[in-house]
């Protein structure tokens, strides 16, 4: 196995060295997919570059509809523009807009600017006007539409005897428009299918169907495909004329997204994008974008620290604790973010819900702050045979659990509520919280009782 | 909004206490989805469980319908098993099964010993011995097969003729068996539509198509939905029997549900299994389970702080900066955590491709850490004078940031060498290291620079 990605990897630079164009697309096109993935991301960026300025559009549309997503869009923002538009326009355009969407503002612009001015080009730049995540990002424009008067017979016969004009649209739906070209009904292929040839359209479709606004987002389709079996749901604009039909799947995919990136923003990868085939450099700054304002937290919660030099130089093993209680505080409380996050997205909570969350957790706080409690009293008593030692220890890890799970539940709901992303704030915010009260717990207890510590 | 939601649980719980089983399901029936999912979470368990004993088993199975299935399981298992048995009965076999699989072995085997055995329950035990996320746990086994000889009028007529046998059938494909039942072909049903009725099924269905074994995991499954546009794949087993079709849908649902589990799980909630309306004791106890190792780890990890008491006493100041750089490594490690387990899912690298991450990791940890280490270094020496404070500090920071994010990058990638789940485990372990580490590190620094800091 590992011989025949070395082999991938070196193949194909050695036929773009020798400029074997014609093997070097075949290779490319017989690679299995996840060695493709693999191996296109550990050439350096120059020979990918060069390699797709080589081979021909098609073959690199190949590539790219290969590879996944943010693979796509990194690789498609390091080559020349004119080639990347030359790319996008090889792919299919639901597609090429996708990827676009999926680039920075600035990288995409630059890419359409060299898209020839098509009725196709004029398409794509409508779609991806579009959020991402909202119908109007994810639907197909491909639908089928009829008139209510025909009848299921003629309707069959059209799609089979202009098969080919067909064979590129969504037909899991037929669609039913007035005049205006306004959505009135709709017909599922498989009741077109059940049904009698003789009886007409009107009489078997959805009158006035369930749809969706071009506004929609993923989240509320997602509602309405919880709630019936649908494969997909026609989109209309604001005059409700059809505009084209949004799957589950692309609706399930965008959510899927959504919920990696929530766990890569929380881990501190900002907007959930890195890839180690990006630069280093974009790499680093991405990450400090994180890490520079976690440090400077750091260090307001470390000051409560220095206003207790005292008591920690009569008490020296203070320090070792200190450390202890800001991590174990961290953990309780994003257990409570954890618990919050999904219940925001099943929507068993909303941000009102302030008071049943301060129930919930704090009883939660207290159990679990008593036991962590006296587990690290107990230690701190058996260390240095102190009993006054394990009473502040052990009691401010016990307040500081209950302060902990109470803000990292309400957190991600205040957060929700001034529409930041609670992902990628609830972290900081948490920790700062509780390393701050944690440290002030420790130390001014310690000074309360030091003629017993010391 | 807020009235009504209030009106709908105390009007539950009157028509309850009233004992107005009418009213009540009618109420149940009519509560908007979102609504209902909250506010039956409020009801405490006993009103709870009170509530499916007293209504009917048709309106109770059509409750659990509405619910997501974490709260559907959480309240299953919380009532009587025979009551939850007639429950599973009354929801359509693969929604029963689906929520058999959530629960624990031991739950939902009490509620299959009360289930009476019937062909449906024998299908139900074989449907529950897959595991959740593979190909026998998704698939649906109401399927339309034909045999090859057919035309494709004859199959239209047929499925028209006989809609009520396949209205509960999955007819997106139309597959075709031999005489044994094994699977020969597969027919789109818009290809059937958009094919001449005199045409036989031979001459157009796919020979031989892709088909997934009973065993295929989602993540599999996924592969082959990646490289094709396909809605479903028929599922077969040793034999090449066909057994039933798995839906794109069903396997993204089954993919964003292990996606929100793993940010779960690396967040302490094991498993990804809370919801707030479980009870306290059980919510107090699985996070426990997190918690307690990480304590002594913890403790483990403050331990080498307690080995530089010396040090300590004679330069207070360190005990500032030891959470600071504790955070920060946990912080960086933290990133690349996430990086190594969305490319390990994306399938980008593999577990033996750890060159390759000690390479990309270390060169952004030394820029980061460069910069962090400046950062902190400063505030020493601004704060204290000290430049050789600041050195100590700053030097301890940025060595412990290349080893974090080493660490981090390497851990995910053992783990599921080892068959550990990564997202569980990763955090810990990289947090335990590091804090030992950078204790290390900053106070033996600090040991060896004694005459200067002092």
């Amino acid at each position: 196995m590992t011989e025949t990605l070395n082999d991938l990897s070196s193949e194909l630079l050695n036929l773009l060295e020798q400029g074997a164009i014609g093997e070097l697309e075949n290779a490319l096109e017989n690679a299995p997919q996840q060695d493709l993935r693999r191996e296109i991301s550990r050439l350096n960026q120059e020979d990918r570059s060069k390699l797709f300025e080589c081979i021909s559009r098609e073959s690199g549309a190949g590539v790219l509809a290969q590879l996944s997503e943010a693979q796509a869009t990194e690789f498609l923002s390091e080559i020349d523009a004119g080639i990347a538009a030359d790319l996008i326009e090889a792919l299919p355009s639901d597609i090429g807009s996708y990827l676009l969407r999926g680039m920075r503002e600035h990288e995409s612009s630059g890419i359409l600017a060299e898209i020839e001015d098509t009725e196709e080009s004029d398409d794509l730049r409508e779609r991806i006007s579009y959020p991402w995540d909202s119908a109007g990002g994810l639907m197909s424009d491909r639908v089928v539409a009829f008139r209510a008067s025909s009848t299921v017979g003629e309707v069959l016969t059209e799609l089979s005897e202009n098969a080919a004009e067909y064979t590129d649209r969504e037909v899991q739906y037929v669609y039913v428009n007035d005049d205006a070209g306004r959505l009135t009904g709709v017909l599922p292929l498989r009741d077109l299918v059940l049904t009698r040839r003789s009886v007409a359209v009107s009489d078997i479709m959805v009158v006035d169907p369930m749809c969706v606004r071009i506004s929609a987002t993923a989240g509320e389709i997602e509602d309405l495909f919880e709630e019936r079996k649908f494969l997909g749901l026609p989109v209309v604009d604001d005059d409700h004329v059809l505009q084209g039909v949004v799957s589950r799947e692309a609706v399930q995919e965008a959510l899927t997204d959504q919920s990696t990136q929530d766990y890569l923003s929380a881990s501190g990868i900002v907007a959930g994008e890195e890839l180690r085939s990006m630069p280093m450099t974009l790499r680093s700054r991405r990450r400090l974008a994180w890490l520079g304002p976690n440090i400077l937290l750091n260090i307001l919660a470390a000051g409560v620290i220095a206003h207790y030099e005292d008591t920690l130089e009569s008490v020296i093993a203070l320090a070792v604790f200190l450390p202890i209680v800001s991590d174990m505080s961290g953990c309780s409380g994003n257990q409570a973010v954890a618990v919050s996050m999904r219940e925001l997205t099943m929507e068993i909570i909303q941000p009102r819900d302030y008071l049943r969350v301060v129930w919930k957790e704090g009883i939660v706080g207290m159990m679990n702050g008593t036991i962590l409690g006296i587990v690290l009293g107990s230690v701190a008593v058996l260390w240095k045979g102190n009993i006054y030692l394990g009473l502040v220890v052990g009691g401010a890890l016990a307040i500081n659990t209950i302060l902990s799970v109470l803000i990292g539940g309400l957190v991600p709901l205040g957060l929700k509520r001034l529409k930041v992303d609670p992902a990628l704030a609830s972290g900081p915010i948490l920790t700062t919280c509780t390393d701050m009260f944690g440290f002030f717990l420790v130390l001014s207890f310690a000074s309360m009782l030091m003629s017993r510590l010391a």
